[in-house]
């Protein structure tokens, strides 16, 4: 960021800059629909390796294109959703403020596309940014950011039902468009949910691999809906815990065990049409491109875990520790073959399997959290899921056909949300405009 | 991790490996002073470049060094206080458990310098790990750092003033060899410390590039405790805030500031001499190479920050917030002009600027953190701040001194800790030996 360069290619693009920029939110509600920006702004992951020689060269270059890399936040699809899983997560929920109506919401919709929007190709907040506008005011942009890429920033941005219709009503004229099958997630066996980590109007997922990227675009992304939305609760993570490209190894999480092998990946074309994105026969219409996103935190009780025996351990997962294959054998990639006492048959494996869940597959893309410990000493830690799925239908079948996972005996789901993805947004437009049609 | 010949590397030069392995703690007590590793496994930090032509890819294979790098865990002064900052921080103190003798405390420190001396080096916490061993018992090593190079951990332990004497006497007969100067921080104004994020018999510093590595050292000699101490609190953090090379660009706070201009940087020889190290004459003698370390959580109230104008934040402060120059004249690394009045008389630059406290310098280490939020939607984020010094009096003065601090509107101190931090151990011996020779 800091960047005059950029910034005078995306002024340039812009009719109306952010110099104008002083109402109570700090960004002008003015133009907003006006913008090109993204079109504007050339993504800045740009093809280095030329004039290296070798293929280690080439994994530095791949390395260092990676902290420099930034995805455009327009697009026919959201970005965040298939992109490659970045190190770090924040996540944030939010509900409107109380007597907002449709205006409110629509001029923060558009008011976090114009921000994202920029944010994402590492710029500020706005032209003026943090330094640049007028000293008198406070600055449109919070300036932790300044000196940082993009660090590969998505920001994506989902509707919660509440949001549609609440105890107070249809407060925004949207209650007829709500999506059929997005209503809050049944109780599941086990389910121990915090309200504070749970639900919410408006969700924002924002995956960086800079930790402080992530948390400015949450910052300000909060601090621009001042008086319109409120943050509900929010979490940090690390650590990816699914891949979503063959090229990424699979990570671990806190239990040890790499997670999301038989993750969809991004160039499954097919995988993702079936089982992730809307299709243009789906409805509501508004949705087409969109996914629904459930987010669970699930709290793991690591220090008990950890006394357990390797070989149980392995019982309960259905892999080997060490390599993630499959204890009917082969490598990590193998196809685990059910049909042997090998897998337990509450192994968690077995239970999450397509072939196990009449071919049922979401995307997942968690995250490992770690938030201090408790009274007793034991780290607040665990597995920040997150899954995207072209039904809320997905997760609650795979969710129930896990109530006898052997694995339930040490993790507690504490928090719980689901929300609507709109599909993608085009520049000039915002995310979600075609709710407001 | 889990690389074999690594492994191999190390196995030779142990005089006992994990093989043994089965006691409550994970780890055998025995042999641990007879151990040689921080001597046998040479540093995985090598000299990379070669083959490449030109400055951008000598750049890129140093990102790519940076993240194999690995420090010693054993010298003359403990690692990870003038090493280069790390990216990411988890912070852990611990209490010693009732009815423990010398005898536990003394196999803890030889437990945790044989897993840090390891960890460091990106090895796991034994030879067998977390899956090498016995599959009938809980493995050696927790697993979620398998796959993951050493990331420039560094693993730093103190001892905090209840450790040599508290309510239920001299524990472990050492009240004598307390240092005078280690007791309790004095109440400061303004001070609103939560216990629950306070104090502590004995704390780690795990820094490192990856979080995951962070954690998984912190989780593992937490378990390697279990039976002797228990986690007490801790605290991740991100985006340091202070850098300790000249090579490092200043990072900034959660203010936008640029933080950390100042500091003592690891090539000041003199100053570090002068400012932060324990040196021959000094007293006790076990802390000859030592530090005191100073821990402070400070809340940052910045909804409140982000709505003050920008030429009063730079009053504040003291310096621009977009070079970080401070106001009376020149660029970031200018001194402050303090005989004008373009820095106002409380402004924090001033109030904590050596020329304003009899040369009183201290080296700091602090990272940014956000712990989600609070019921009102704040985000619960702040400095968790972290300085070394010869002497605790040098904080207590500048601490007493940002008494008028402009900045005091805006923050909270919430947590406190200060912990004595003996020098570095040799291979063979364990971290703080000489307290108990």
């Amino acid at each position: 960021m800091n960047d005059s360069a950029k910034d005078a290619a995306a002024a340039d693009s812009l009719p109306e800059s952010g110099a104008a920029a002083s109402s109570a939110t700090g960004l002008s509600r003015r133009g907003l629909l006006g913008l090109a920006l993204g079109g504007g702004v050339a993504s800045l992951a740009v093809g280095v390796g030329a004039g290296l020689s070798g293929g280690v060269a080439l994994g530095r270059a791949r390395a260092e294109a990676d902290a420099q890399r930034a995805y455009d936040f327009f697009g026919a699809h959201q970005a965040g959703i298939t992109t490659p899983v970045q190190e770090h997560l924040h996540f944030a929920s939010f509900d409107m403020m109380p007597r907002t109506d449709r205006e409110d919401l629509v001029s923060l919709l558009q008011d976090w596309t114009y921000a994202a929007s920029r944010m994402t190709q590492g710029l500020e907040v706005s032209a003026t940014g943090a330094v640049g506008g007028d000293a008198e005011v406070p600055p449109d942009d919070t300036g932790e950011a300044l000196g940082l890429t993009a660090a590969g920033l998505t920001i994506t941005f989902g509707f919660g039902p509440t949001l549609f219709e609440n105890d107070e009503g249809d407060r925004y004229g949207i209650a007829s468009l709500r999506p059929e099958r997005l209503e809050r997630l049944p109780a599941f066996l086990g389910d121990d949910l915090d309200p504070q980590t749970s639900h919410g109007d408006l969700c924002i997922q924002a995956c960086a691999d800079d930790p402080q990227v992530a948390v400015h675009a949450i910052r300000n992304l909060s601090r621009i809906a001042f008086g319109r939305a409120k943050l509900r609760w929010s979490q940090l993570g690390f650590g990816k815990t699914s891949r979503t490209t063959s090229a990424q190894a699979t990570p671990r999480n806190l239990f040890g065990f790499k997670d999301g092998t038989a993750n969809i990946l991004a160039d499954d074309s097919v995988a993702l049409d079936e089982n992730v994105w809307l299709g243009p026969d789906d409805r509501p219409e508004w949705m087409v491109g969109g996914s629904y996103l459930v987010a669970r935190k699930i709290a793991m009780r690591i220090e008990t875990w950890d006394r357990v025996r390797l070989s149980e351990q392995n019982t309960i997962i259905g892999r080997d520790k060490g390599e993630g294959a499959p204890l009917s054998g082969g490598d990590e990639f193998a196809a685990p073959d059910f049909g042997t006492s090998a897998i337990d048959q509450n192994a968690h494996v077995r239970l999450a399997h397509p072939d196990q869940n009449d071919g049922i597959r979401i995307l997942r893309r968690g995250f490992n959290y770690v938030n201090g410990n408790n009274d007793l000493g034991r780290l607040d830690a665990g597995l920040f899921f997150l899954s995207y799925q072209r039904d809320p239908a997905q997760f609650v079948s795979l969710q129930r056909r896990l109530s006898t996972d052997r694995m339930n005996e040490y993790v507690t789901h504490v928090g719980s949300g689901i929300w609507a993805v709109p599909g993608g947004s085009k520049p000039g437009s915002f995310v979600g405009a075609d709710l407001f049609a």
